[in-house]
Order: C-alpha cells, then sequence, then structure tokens
C-alpha cells in the first residue's frame, strides 16, 4: 500500500530536507538519505534491514521490499527535496548500521582530514572493490552524507564503515605490532613500491595539507608516491587507490 | 590599468557566461575560462602567451603579467558569473592551445567516451604526475570546459592536450607497430600485471559502458584491473591512475 504526499510542507519531506544538510541531525536520529535508482536497488540487496523509507515520483517503478513505507509525490516535489541536478526520482532513508568497532590489521588505510565528499566516496567504492579496510578519522566527511552515499556507489552498504579517533589507531596498532606508514612529501620518505605495505597501516591525508603533525610525529615510516617535481599532489582518492593497488599488488 | 565594470550586462561578462556554457562557443572563439586564483597562477607559469582576460573581484589580489587586460568586477558580479559555489575572486579568459598533432606511442593512454569533466580533469592531472601521454577521443568531455579545467588542477596547461578520432589512432598505432590493449569486464581479459603496459596503447571507456565495440573489436589484448566480484566497476578516474600507474612502474 503505497501514501502519497504532494505537500512540500509534509514532516517527511521537511525531515529528508535536513537529513540531506545536517550531520548532527543524522546523528541525533541515526537515519541517512541516499538518492538515486540504481544506489536504493544496492541499499535493498546489501542492507535490506536498514531501510525504512523509499520515496518515489509518480511513475518510476522499482522493487521495494515488503514491510518497508513506500510513499508516492510529485515529479516537482521529488525536484524539491532531491540534492541531484537531474533527479532519477527514488529517494530512500535508511538507518545508519552500528558502528563496527576499529580493530588494527596491517594493509588496512586510515584517511585523516579528507573533507571532500566525492573523494571519500570513491576512495570507500575503491577500498570495496580492492577489499581494502578504510578507516576515517575524525575530520573526515561524515560518510553517511548523502554525497559521499551516492560516490561510493553502494559501497557503504556492502562494507563496514569505520570511524575512529587517531589515538584508538595509533594505541591498537601498537599493541598489535603494526607499524604505520604515512604518506608524505618529505626528503625521508621513500618510494612506496620499495616497501610492504601489506605489513603496515597506511595513513593518507588531504591534497592541500597532508597529515596532521600528530600521526605524522608517530609515523615509523614515510611514504612517497614518485610523480612528476612540478606537480605538487595528486587528487586524494587517486592516491589512495594507488597506495591501495599496491597493497594487494603482490 | 584596470578597468571597472559594473554592469552585468557588459558584453565581457555575457561572453564569459557563454564560454562556461557552450562547447560551440569555445570552438567558435578559440576561448576558454577558468575559474580560481591558483588556476590563474598556473596558467601565468606555465602558458602566459595564452592568458587573454583576468577579471577579478574587488579587494582580490593576484600576480597579472603586463600587457593583460585586467577588469574589477564587483563582489555580487562576480558572484553572478562565476560557476563555482563559493568563488575566489578571479576568473579568466585564455586562448585554447594549437592542437597538438596525434603521435603513436608505447604507453600512451586513450580515453573513450568519458563525459564526466570531473574524471577527465582528475585523469589529465593524474596522467600529467606520471608522466604519460593521454588522447581523447571524440565523446570524451570536452577538456576545455571550466569543470575539466578545474578539476585537473592546471594541468591542461601544463602538457599538451591532444584530441583525435578512433580511426586516427587506430590506422597510426598499426602502422607504428603498437599493440592495443583494451580494459574491458571480459572472460578473454588478462590480469593488467602479468601484461607490459608500457608496449602498448592503452584505451579506457566509461564506466557506464565501457568503450565502444568498434574499439573492442580491434584490440590486441583485453586487459583487466582485478576486483572483489561484487564490484561492477572502478571510477574511470580510478580505473585510469591504476593503468597509468601499472605503465610507469617497473
Amino acid at each position: 500500500m503505497e501514501e502519497h504526499i504532494s505537500s512540500r510542507k509534509n514532516p517527511l519531506l521537511q525531515q529528508v530536507k535536513k537529513l540531506l544538510t545536517s550531520r548532527s541531525e543524522r546523528r541525533k536520529t541515526g537515519l541517512f538519505v541516499g538518492d538515486g535508482t540504481k544506489l536504493l536497488q544496492e541499499a535493498v540487496e546489501y542492507m535490506p534491514g536498514c531501510l525504512q523509507t523509499v520515496i518515489l515520483a509518480e511513475g518510476v517503478q522499482v522493487r521495494v521490499p515488503d514491510g518497508i513505507r513506500v510513499v508516492r509525490v510529485p515529479e516537482d516535489v521529488m525536484a524539491s527535496i532531491s540534492p541531484m541536478e537531474a533527479p532519477q526520482g527514488a529517494l530512500f532513508l535508511g538507518k545508519i548500521p552500528e558502528q563496527t568497532g576499529f580493530r588494527p590489521k596491517p594493509g588496512m588505510l586510515i584517511l585523516d582530514g579528507i573533507q571532500d565528499p566525492g573523494n571519500i566516496g570513491t576512495i570507500l567504492r575503491t577500498a570495496d572493490a580492492m577489499d581494502v579496510s578504510v578507516v576515517l578519522l575524525d575530520g573526515c566527511a561524515d560518510p553517511w552524507s548523502w554525497k559521499v552515499v551516492r560516490s561510493s556507489m553502494g559501497a557503504v552498504f556492502r562494507a563496514p564503515v569505520i570511524q575512529a579517533t587517531w589515538d584508538e589507531v595509533l594505541s591498537a596498532c601498537r599493541e598489535a605490532g603494526i607499524p604505520i606508514g604515512v604518506t608524505a612529501l618529505s626528503d625521508r620518505a621513500v618510494d612506496i613500491r620499495s616497501a610492504d605495505l601489506s605489513a603496515m597501516a597506511l595513513v593518507i591525508g588531504s591534497e592541500g595539507r597532508g597529515v596532521r603533525q600528530g600521526v605524522l610525529d608517530s609515523a615509523d615510516r614515510e611514504l612517497i608516491i614518485p610523480m612528476n617535481p612540478h606537480c605538487e599532489s595528486l587528487n586524494a582518492a587517486i592516491a589512495a587507490a594507488i597506495v591501495m593497488w599496491e597493497i594487494k599488488r603482490n
């Protein structure tokens, strides 16, 4: 049984708008918003238990499991709530899964201060494809913002999303005897091809600022992706992909 | 001597708007638009001869070489012409450099039907960092659209931007005896780690559609980036980065 909503002032649609723009609203309610038909299919396939409400534009046909609230809205209402330039007509609300506890393991990737949601989403997508665990330190974009969910292409549904503080990561790695490698543009940095990345926990920072000083100070190894001297940096998602590829290469 | 413009109907500002949105306008005039202070610095450093006009918001200080037209506009006028959400207050018009002729060489990357400007820009940026030549086939995003220029972080100023048709590329590679490798998700595809990529010309397609059939039919080798079976694809810029890394790795 589908409901029909045509008023933009309906509380559900107002809540969607808040969840789209406010991290604290997502924290408070434990809900996130996804946007797109393909993304909805991924959510149905990989985390059906978390799916809460599906909002569809008139005429859009998608398979939604029984027991999930389905709401139809006119196209212009969908256009007014969807954050996408060309809405596909399928928005959904889901419960943010319980936080998976942090457990250190060799060959994991740690992200420090990467604020661009598109980069975070692309990194999570690549990590899922390459079977690499990723940890987001505080200061990264919220993995449950719609932009991250979208650019992850559903990887946030398929693989656990791990968030931790640097103190947690550092002490757990020290205890487990896992050396910490940090990508940095310093003179001490060694070419990533000459290090065994699969044995380390690897930290990548933002392209502008790199990793924070406290992280750099704790590094057992500084690593560099060799590049043309006239280039200052790679895009953070590109650097992460090359590091993940090297972790898994041999 | 700076000019001051405050009317949004000024012909220069109208031209900027056209150049931002219309590929045919860029072709007709041979001009492109860049947006951002850092990008302007890159243009000044790497292609000063192409810089034509610089438009600055009141109060913005940047170094512009002598002989280049500098126009000051009020902040609200800058906000109305800049395509960026948070304009930095520096827009510029430049001449699109003469097209560099296509010359086949081993270890070059060929892009087929990649329409996302952010991906094209990121690929050009990565290629510049890794010193790989890139060819854009027809059907790719215009490398001189502001979004590509911006996401290339100035790589379009530092390295030649090469565009060619598939017929040109194919016949030149055949003549030069350079085998064509194509990334594809087929059963015949071999792991990129087991092929000598530096000896081939490598074609990458869009994530949705892959390479077109005509290209696939001409491939001497089909190649695959190994990944988790539940993942359908990598982002095109990520796939390109891994291929470029492998071209240069040994």
